[in-house]
């Protein structure tokens, strides 16, 4: 099938991300900027931000790799040197590399839909879904339409950790560098949020901070809320409480029942879902203190 | 000044707007077209909705007075024969009758402003502002600007039962008929609200149900929120808890300091409350089980 | 695969969609509410709306058919008798029988994609995707997945006529009800738009009426728009200038290259195209001197 | 009348904004920062965007005067010389200096009462509105109000230029720097535009490219649109076709007849002024090849 022309700019060329952050002091843009621009490297975008009442400071920089001459490992060496002065944490993102991610639902199949389909069209920058997991078995047709593997994990209620326990196993196995709760109507335990070391994304079919937890539509239209939201956020051990990448809200009205605001939301929860997952993969999130810098995509 | 033309039909024409709500059984839309169109009355509009999980009908209908020969007493006493096999709670409101409301605000100048400047203009339908009411003195050059009496009704804190009793005073004595808390930063006691007799709208600075009570900005930006709202409620004993007839958002980012969520958040407060006021002068909002049946402006 | 609940309550119970226009004038609510009630049909749904400019009134009735003994038969002709004395023109719609549409793409497969994904999990009501038929082979295998038949019709850039009678002979043969231009990158001539007797509708990847026809996107971008749109209208001869049936928009910046803006409105067209063919299939579209009532779905 | 905190970050310290652009390549980044940090100014806010497909580079770099030694002078020297070997153009504002500007108005209310509001209460940074000029009387009491000086300017129709003279003259007076029109409803011929040497912006109302010109409330219900908009733009020679500087627009339904469009449309052509404003005065926004840069506001 047709895929589009290169999801972004990043795809398209031999690039890299650095993602760096630091308490805030002068001279940082000078110093990280004259690094790459002695080494000869053309900067293709650079992002900055300031939190000013946590006195912190973000940047995201885009370098072209085929302009200088400089290995990965020299260029990763040479930038640890002018990071450790400014106590600077960063991570650098080779965009060439592919991105393998692992997608988790339960029943519902419409962000699962949408995923598939956007990694498959290329609208996901680099992306290779390793396989979908779920707790029940009907989706297995969506992801066999994709050819992706499936995996049912059911859960045994007398021992959820059975369960969680095959699931991080065969994220390990598929190399998953991105867990994305597409619907999956479990609450990951803290045990597995420890042992799992790559990042989750989860979306939440509510507005958050409003109606955290079970039965968001039911409890939006008891309330009478007059518009509808959708959440992605990185899962912490705090149940809806991890860092929000992405919101979107739809108006609704007393017209609504609460199966008119679950068809609503379907289409609010894709759009903020997909939203979160290509701002993750394309290196433009930065978590701090329990907020993230969401960059903007442009170019 | 220039005033626009007249702010909707409704003030246009000799109408009245009859709400309309009960129980829903069959026949009911025929009964009540009928009783209208067999005194000659010319519907000029009519919506109705029946909230299925609640079993509930409810139905807003215009007619023009000058299409008929009927009194307001005639027109009145026969809709109470029609209405009462039905069970059917229902107001009257004929339109050539001024409405009276009262503000009350603190010292945050733009939805008392917004509101002035409305009324002046006459966006809102033939409404007379008659008068506002501070807890401080500051807003009292705003009111001026408009020539509207100001009153400073300052708060004891040792006996906070005796502002409010001035308060309700002023508000009888001005015949209000409409109380609006323009960003008015005081909790109406349940006291007040048993002894005030006519209905209070208020403008939350949140999206509620999230961030209910003190300090919604700052808590919005502890949480990384990626949109803003606020929201615009009839005043009930419960705090923020009221039925909602309007609420709005809008996009921030992490740029947005507790500062610049504060100043966007003024244009949504301005905006959602003066939507809201609009819809009570027109006779738009009916309220059953804490929920606000909001009917569309249109015309 | 799951299917979602019911699309709408329509789906869910034995109704009829009753669609009204006639010119406005006293009684037609009474007389029409009194027709319904009197064969002791319950009605579930009524919504009404009266074009003053244009002196015009149109009603959407549903009702519920198990409520009533009534053939269909009955019913229309009963209808007919009341029609008739207000010159209305009217249509029934019986929500138990399913509805066929035909899709038209050409190489994009988002809109294809996501009314295929919408149609089978019940997200569009009673709807059955009879074909999809592309000037272009590469969307086969997005059809394939979904057990579609697919028809690749190439153009005859010589006579493109013949291409356009394989289309509708294609439409006949499977009694398509419906078809649905899906990123298809054809303009419909008026010979086609003649013969073809079902209505058609287009998604525009611009805000119309600006950027009507070719390159929506690149022009947007030239003249620095702060938002893009989309626009789903019915086709009619006049290109781009059929009544609009939905539109959406996103904000865009100076960062949002024509690329971008390319990405960004492929999920405005999914959403808007989705929305105004679900209106379209739940019959709450009307239309009148181009312009198109478009009913709130509710429920 | 109480003033909020500062409109900004701008307005609290003592900070001066360069706004920078010039073809693209390699060094500039290293080189302006390295330019601010070598003597000693802290730079409080930096942004950047490269246009790529016309391989421009644009910045916006904001530094605090008071944390380095260097006058006015010395700064804007030394930052020619940095200037010159990459071609940039470029401008330096000291937010400490306030700014005059001036509104053209002529009958309707809404904007001009926005903005005197915002200017009054603290919402504009550092701005002083000079006068208030209009081609008719009405609205000298809003400008009274707020103690600003109002002019009314009458139109001779035999010769349009004899008002355009003597609007510049007074413009010039009263030295202002920025104009707005603010539901201004006449053209400004070529020949003003020639000899006015300050920025003019100005609101459509209307989604440009839609609907340039006259009466586009009338055309978008003639045209059926489902939502309306307006536009903040400079003014330039050619009609409606300056830089959008910002849009926005609400959703409209079938219900909504040219009044209900009118009304819904002042409050966004309110709010996109004011935005359009203050983003012009925080010096956020750089123009070239026709289309607006403009930066986010934040902080």
């Amino acid at each position: 099938m047709k895929r589009y022309a290169p999801a972004s700019m990043q795809e398209a060329r031999n690039l890299a991300v650095f993602l760096i952050t630091c308490p805030d002091r002068k001279g940082i843009v000078a110093t990280v900027s004259a690094f790459f621009f002695e080494r000869g490297f053309n900067i293709v975008h650079c992002q900055q931000h300031t939190d000013r009442l946590e006195s912190r400071f973000f940047m995201r920089i885009i370098i072209d790799l085929d302009s200088a001459p400089c290995s990965r490992r020299e260029l990763l060496d040479g930038f640890s040197g002018v990071a450790k002065p400014f106590s600077i944490q960063w991570s650098a993102h080779f965009c060439a590399d592919p991105q393998r991610i692992g997608i988790l639902a339960t029943r519902e199949p419409h962000c699962l839909h949408d995923l598939l389909s956007r990694a498959d069209t290329g609208d996901l920058p680099n992306v290779k879904v390793s396989l979908v997991i779920s707790n029940h078995p009907e989706l297995e047709s969506v992801a066999a339409r994709f050819s992706v593997p499936f995996f049912c994990c059911r859960i045994d209620r007398n021992d959820r950790r059975l369960q969680e326990t095959e699931v991080i196993g065969l994220l390990r196995q598929h190399h998953v560098q991105l867990a994305v709760l597409a619907r999956y109507m479990q609450v990951l335990s803290g045990e597995m949020l420890n042992e799992i070391t790559i990042p989750v994304i989860n979306i939440h079919h509510g507005f958050l901070p409003a109606f955290e937890g079970a039965g968001p539509y039911r409890r939006a239209w008891e309330r009478g809320v007059k518009m509808i939201g959708a959440t992605a956020h990185y899962v912490t051990p705090q149940l809806d409480g991890g860092p929000i990448i992405e919101q979107d809200v739809e108006r609704v009205t007393h017209e609504d029942g609460v199966e008119a605001l679950q068809r609503t939301g379907r289409d609010i929860e894709s759009i903020v879902l997909a939203r979160a997952v290509k701002a993750h993969l394309e290196h433009r999130v930065m978590v701090h203190a329990n907020r993230a810098v969401v960059f903007s995509a442009g170019a």
